[in-house]
């Protein structure tokens, strides 16, 4: 198609939104949903987590790239009208509005019979930079990652298969330990406000939000001729017990945050003070591996498998 | 909830967007989706069309208050992973996009299974404008039509009812000399570039898109003490032929466009002069009523009933 080239599919090498310049103002819009996780939050009773989760999943992505969020739109369709469901998943969206300081411009709600069978939350945010960044690593880097709430809002339709299919449908069960209802309704960590600090303070080179498509984000982060190795640290409980479940360990780090929503790349000599910082926004500061000069590519060592596991393209 | 008031819920007097002003950039961010039309076009294959609708509701609402749409990001929701729809949806929006100038920024696609049973589209507009106007009718503006393209793509629950119901679901049938497969598949009429033009060259004073809750949006143009009068002509076929099959009147003006996809207040004075533009731009201008002191609120003369409808509120 003759527009085709004016659309984004998925990867951008060197950042997660595409922006432009409106009377001089460097500009970005960018829209993101919470996926199936809303199916979960519904009969947990917790979908005030999807307004939240619509937030913080968009600021983070344009945070990501230097952008400010400024205003947001929030779309919420709903198979018939609920007035307390879509009452749950709005405060969740001014609450995370309010946290970052984004103005709540306007919002649809849709009453979709026959074509919703659940609650479906999408948030559209409008994000200005004063200063372009490239988003990209170079060889020498080191990759930093901050620790994630949980699964955040990714990987729901495998994690409600192993629900379904393993442990007899029981979103409420605790099992091994693991007490399904807190791990799979926490939201979305905030790593908005220490992005535009990290870049504003020039700290970083790159930084990847670790959401859809988990570690393979790390290849938008990495121009050609670098390459990333990860020494992956053991996962927190919850992916751990996914191991166990069945769900295989290429899979796990392809879906799944594996204990770290965001990892940015910074020149080694910067650790101390971005330490401070996240330390500062309530954050851990892990070292997690280093980019390398070589074919581009992500490879990641697990302490669940021999093997590294290796992702290009 | 405390961040209540920073949301906008359907009305807000005066027009159609809550916008901000950005670096003195006065600018708007407006989201609206096609609803159940699509269920209707993905069976008669014509989901291009849901693309083009998703852009042009947006752009005719943002212009309604002259705005001049700038840029989108486009959301489409589907059961399983389709690229052949997919493709069709985007295609509409990017022909749309091309038509109306308008850079689209990227777009999310999701796969919800078991949330979502088809495919929905949803669009979130960026606008800008150089003036402020507010979009309010006076006492002793007329009320002008601009025709609408059939249905356009509100009132797909109510027609789909009505299919299902009386029509054994068949959305190829040709019924009473309609063309259902024609009528329910015909894209949105495109009025951003009269309604810009309009504003810019003052001759309009208020501007109703009419989509969902139809003839109920005039009340937003509306100040306190005036009320619209409305003398509405004969419906195109497609509308009777509804009406026939049992859609109460009332409820067929506060669901469907009734032949008019714009309504715009302006002084006779200008009529003229409108009447050229609305042919420029290809459309007939049709005087349908006049704006009078009177309690808030809109009375729609209409051929098939003998008492007017009336909406207040």
């Amino acid at each position: 198609m003759h527009e085709e080239a004016s659309r984004v599919f998925g990867f951008t090498r060197g950042g997660y939104t595409r922006g432009f310049t409106l009377d001089g103002l460097d500009v970005t819009l960018h829209v993101d949903g919470v996926g199936t996780k809303t199916l979960v939050l519904e009969r947990l009773g917790r979908l005030r987590v999807a307004g939240w989760d619509c937030v913080v999943m968009n600021t983070n992505d344009v945070a990501c790239d230097n952008y400010r969020p400024v205003a947001l739109v929030d779309y919420v369709a709903l198979p018939s009208s609920d007035e307390r469901l879509f009452r749950e998943v709005v405060e969740g969206v001014a609450e995370a509005a309010k946290r970052l300081g984004v103005v709540v411009l306007g919002g649809e709600t849709a009453i979709l019979p026959g074509l919703a069978r659940g609650v479906d939350v999408v948030c559209t945010v409008l994000g200005v930079r004063e200063r372009r960044v490239e988003n990209l690593a170079h060889p020498g880097d080191v990759l930093y990652g901050l620790p994630s709430n949980g699964l955040h809002a990714n990987g729901y339709s495998l994690v409600r298969k192993v629900v379904e299919e393993r442990l007899g449908g029981d979103y409420r069960a605790v099992v091994k330990g693991v007490d399904l209802a807190e791990e799979l309704s926490k939201p979305v960590a905030d790593y908005t406000g220490f992005l535009l600090d990290a870049w504003r303070e020039e700290l970083i080179k790159a930084a990847a939000h670790i959401t859809g498509g988990a570690y393979t984000k790390l290849l938008r982060i990495l121009p050609p001729g670098a390459r990333a190795v990860l020494e992956m640290p053991r996962a927190p409980r919850i992916f751990e017990f996914l191991l166990e479940e069945g769900v295989p360990v290429d899979e796990a780090y392809r879906v799944f945050n594996m204990g770290f929503g965001l990892v940015v790349a910074a020149p080694g000599s910067n650790e101390d003070a971005l330490r401070r910082l996240a330390e500062k926004h309530g954050y851990r500061l892990v070292r997690l591996g280093v980019v390398e000069r070589g074919e581009r590519g992500v490879e990641i060592h697990t302490p669940y498998s021999d093997k590294p596991i290796v992702y290009t393209g």
